[in-house]
């Protein structure tokens, strides 16, 4: 790769002045310059790997005590609680974070890599949104210290501390199953991100072990951008017929807090009609009337070790480090034994 | 003010090398110098006013299309919820975001703006913790575009859009007062914010406009460090004795979420036993058994007016702009009108 790419070896091969390119890159008088023409100065600065150059060079410049922090959505709580713990860990070894959050979006996410490279960060912890396995790469290939939380990529090879997500729902199905249940639902999101699939495929495994057969319309994976009025949808869906489910796991926080507002307005009465389990532990839940069943993630411990294991990789940085941490099943009364309807099992 | 202090003039004073002095304001090789050294090192370059000075220095780069936002707690829903809104609305203006949180802590805040200063963000969003009006004082001398969000310093003529949280929590006892209830308790936070006193004023003005004599005692100003054992006590305390108060207003959400939790806990009716008012709406009010009367915030507003407000401070510098809000109060059963216990009123 050319590591020498400037401004005017783009204008040349697009045709125009090294003004305009430098416009264009750093996103200045856009409503005056032609759309189609900034899209083709945008595209031959990506295919000579111009920002990546940018990124490189501001490494070379000495150490700032900043980390970088790039989270999913910081309106979430797992998100936000996440960076505050980081923050923590962080100002434990006087270093400062600034962060920012990508909306699952791999443009925002490419963009805040840069904003907070050029802002000459000394590392970047991210949990990477669906789409943003290229950039991580380039991130690797030009040897910026950073480390992946929540959710990875398991073809690239590169420092994380993520949940094992597929253990952390078979024991909860696991635990249904012991508690009587059979007709076990999941609602989950829609995504190609390896730790969401991780949470089907322990779903599915917990059946098969236990010899259940899997119904295809148990599993409901619903769209992120319409979530409340297709979680309620999937949650008619599955308690209609003559075979409704008895159990249902919600498999993120947000699917957990509408699926649980809707049951509540339903005045379904928590576990008799229906067992819950969710994933990730809110406040929320606290207030819910009956405990709920959850799955912890350990937060304080992949906030502090992806931390500590960026500064360690700011030092060193070929040490690559992978985490994978148990969740933990916290038992409430939301999964008591189910004893009425026994007989319509399996 | 010497606007050209140098390391060499805070090393002379403080007779040590540059270096020294260097490692120290840089927070480098902290465990081979003396912290006795550091401190005198510290206070020098305060004394002389070196921060402000690089504060100043930082402004004279060009355009980064990076703003700054430093918010009171990150892991409140609160302060996460409004940096989702400042991050949308920022990235409508094809600007990025990078924040952090003081964590209610005046170095702590003074640490995150140097950090976002030198990082050449263009301008600054800051809800300010206790104790950093002169740190926002520095800032104004410097001529760094910021606005402040939430909080506000009534003695310094600055930028900024927050709630009229006097008239908010004035409607809500005014509220209580005319669904029957007469002894009302308030749950707050020990703080000498301006925010935070306008509240309590507004709860003190309800209650004399409407003749009702206030108690001493129904006043509960708790520790934000012990925040759940002195909410605990605070609402035992309220409903002990003979005449315990009829209705509770709780006056930020982590108050509201540990009060509430305490309440369920207690299994009192709500609000057949007490009344309940919580400020802010959080998802968590949701999964109560009872839907809880809420004060809400215009979050969106407040976000977005703070973002383009800094847009226009970025391009016109002398130009304050002050915006105070109002909030609109969210009726539901939890403040239902009082009739069983009317005999005890007054």
């Amino acid at each position: 790769m050319n590591k020498k790419v400037s401004l005017k070896d783009i204008a040349q091969r697009v045709g125009v002045s090294t003004t305009l390119v430098s416009y264009v890159l750093n996103n200045q008088k856009e409503n005056r310059i032609r759309k189609d023409v900034a899209q083709k100065i945008r595209d031959v600065a990506q295919e000579l790997n111009y920002r990546t150059n940018q990124i490189a060079k501001s490494l070379k410049t000495k150490k700032t005590f900043t980390l970088g922090l790039i989270v999913a959505d910081i309106a979430n709580p797992f998100s936000s609680s996440l960076a505050r713990i980081i923050e923590d860990e962080a100002d434990r070894h006087n270093y400062t974070v600034i962060f920012g959050s990508s909306d699952e979006n791999p443009q925002k996410s490419r963009k805040l890599i840069d904003t907070l490279l050029k802002r000459q960060v000394d590392g970047l912890i991210i949990a990477p949104p669906d789409g943003a396995a290229s950039q991580i790469a380039d991130l690797q290939r030009h040897h910026v210290p950073f480390v992946l939380i929540d959710r990875y990529f398991p073809d690239l090879k590169t420092s994380y501390v993520a949940l094992d997500n597929c253990a952390a729902v078979y024991a909860a199905v696991d635990h249904l199953i012991d508690r009587g249940y059979r007709r076990i639902g999941l609602v989950t999101l829609q995504s190609s991100l390896y730790h969401m699939n991780e949470r089907k495929r322990g779903y599915l495994a917990a059946l098969k072990d236990r010899n259940l057969t899997f119904h295809k319309h148990w599993l409901k994976e619903i769209s992120p951008d319409i979530l409340k009025p297709e979680i309620e949808r999937a949650t008619d869906d599955l308690l209609a017929g003559p075979q409704p489910v008895e159990a249902l796991l919600f498999t993120n926080n947000t699917v957990a807090l509408h699926g649980l507002k809707y049951l509540q307005s339903l005045r379904l009465r928590i576990p008799d009609d229906l067992a819950i389990v969710c994933f990730d532990e809110t406040d929320a839940l606290d207030l819910f009337y009956t405990p709920i069943t959850h799955i912890r993630q350990p937060l304080r411990e992949i906030g502090q070790q992806a931390t500590r294991i960026l500064l360690e990789t700011i030092d060193k940085t070929n040490k690559i480090t992978q985490v994978n941490l148990q969740a933990e099943l916290v038992v409430r009364e939301s999964t008591s034994q189910m004893v009425s309807k026994l007989v319509h099992g399996r």
